[in-house]
């Protein structure tokens, strides 16, 4: 990055983050709007992004913008197309796309695919550069990025080898706000023995088969409506962890992994933890998501030649 | 049901139905309309029932009420308390509920309650009648009742030995109605390869980890937007036979029983059977919903001395 001063863009579904970097990769700053693509109307994208850092890209000569996440979908501001697996850092460097501003160069962190053993894709937008921002030096690891669309990526030799995805966070939202098990639920905080309670049996598999007693569980009063939606969740990270842990090839080396990275918020890193803990799972480290963004940005930035090309 | 005259009514969520008997358990007519017990303001109860059927208790002397469904829940007209397994057609009519009405008799049928190997409670409600009516004299047999919540009912000695519930049908709605998967498929009508697809993959179990796939198949435009529908139709139906065949207990037995039944309307049925026989089950006998439940009210109403007791 030397000659110029990047600026790192987190641009998902619902947040646009913005990081300015000093010359040495540290962050000096951190701003935060709601302006996430689904909130952009008549394509404004460029006007979200200077509304958000416009100072910064002024205020600075040879200023450039990293983007990652929902931005470069077929929705957001260009479709940077997938990177294969595997894919390090470097691979995902020189596959940056560049989208034209009016105010300086900018460029898109592609996605991830890979396809499975039964020939179904799986993609990741967003989560590579986080990935790429919290395995460092690792050359083998397991990371867990949990959220709507929750990852396990099987890491090696310091690229991303292989990946699930799962519905877990969807399926919550969708149960809690639509279902006939959400009418039961009193809104609460989060109740730890229900929570563990659901893990225990998630854990056993089989969720369509599992997800019904979070009705009869209500009905029969064995728990009270304020404990349930966190019964649930328990119910769906268990189900989850069964089903990432159980499958074919290297995914069950989880179970003996020494490390597992957990990439999130710290509220649902937590909860991840104490499932994983039931699971017989306890090397775990949390990583902060905002941090390994921010990280991640500066890592590929610092690798691409692209960055460094003439306008 | 010597000296009286049987009406049956099926009252369910969505839906009343009402079936007038001869005295010889013969249905001579049939009445429908959309008071579901959702659809009822005011416990409205007995005049969405004579709006339906007033004329038919009028002309017929001794007419006594038998009804099954969600009328016995505890949003319907009265709670009707859930008989345990194992619960015959004999047991159910011995624990009726009575209900005050100013016309004629009324009664309703018990639920059905088992608690599973881990601890947590199952119910059906409406299920229970019309698998009284579809089981006939077979001793022991399995049967399914797909819907909003399948059931999977293993059958001994004329009873309801054990039973579990599958949310496949709200999932399904769930999904395609509020969820990022909905948003990519186009109404169609059914494309029997697409879900023929999805049940290859939902016979893997981990549906969570499959769920995703569905927008990936679009994504990457593997499958139209008019066929999406069917394919997830077939990864949930898929995931529920995997789940039911695949648990503990006698479920295993199901791949091996010479013959199951499935109660249903022509299309659902339809799909399980192509489902189930990509499972590798092939013996299968469909039996209609409406039959069945008219013959269960008959059934049950012929075993009750409840039902012939003086007001």
């Amino acid at each position: 990055m030397s000659g110029s001063a990047l600026i790192g863009i987190d641009w998902g579904s619902t947040n646009l983050r913005a990081y300015r970097f000093d010359g040495s990769g540290v962050v000096v700053a951190t701003r935060e709007s709601a302006q996430g693509i689904v909130n952009i109307r008549d394509r404004g994208f460029e006007a979200a992004l200077l509304a958000l850092c416009a100072d910064w890209i002024d205020s600075t000569p040879n200023t450039v913008i990293l983007m990652s996440g929902m931005i470069g979908s077929r929705q957001g501001w260009i479709e940077a197309p997938y990177a294969p697996c595997p894919a390090s850092s470097g691979d995902v460097a020189r596959q940056l796309t560049r989208i034209d501003t009016s105010v300086a160069p900018a460029w898109i962190v592609p996605g991830i695919s890979v396809v499975a053993e039964n020939g179904v894709y799986d993609v990741m937008r967003g989560e590579e550069t986080q990935i790429f921002g919290a395995i460092d030096s690792a050359a083998s690891a397991f990371v867990i990025a949990p959220g709507t669309h929750s990852k396990w990526i099987d890491i090696e030799n310091r690229g991303i080898r292989n990946f699930r995805t799962f519905m877990t966070g969807e399926l919550y939202s969708l149960l809690r706000s639509h279902s006939l098990l959400g009418r039961l639920m009193i809104d609460a905080p989060h109740d730890a023995d229900a929570f563990s309670r659901g893990v225990r049996i998630g854990l056993e598999g089989d969720l369509t088969g599992h997800l019904f007693g979070v009705r009869t569980e209500g009905l029969f009063a064995r728990i009270a409506p304020a404990a349930l939606a966190s019964y649930l969740s328990g119910l769906l990270i268990g189900a989850e962890i069964h089903s990432a842990t159980q499958g074919p090839s290297r995914w069950v080396e989880l179970q003996k992994a020494s490390t597992l990275r957990i990439i999130g918020t710290a509220a649902i890193s937590g909860s991840y933890r104490n499932a994983l803990a039931q699971a017989g799972m306890t090397n775990v480290e949390l990583v902060d998501a905002h941090h390994a963004t921010a990280r991640g940005l500066w890592n590929i930035a610092t690798q691409s030649t692209q960055l460094r090309e003439p306008k």
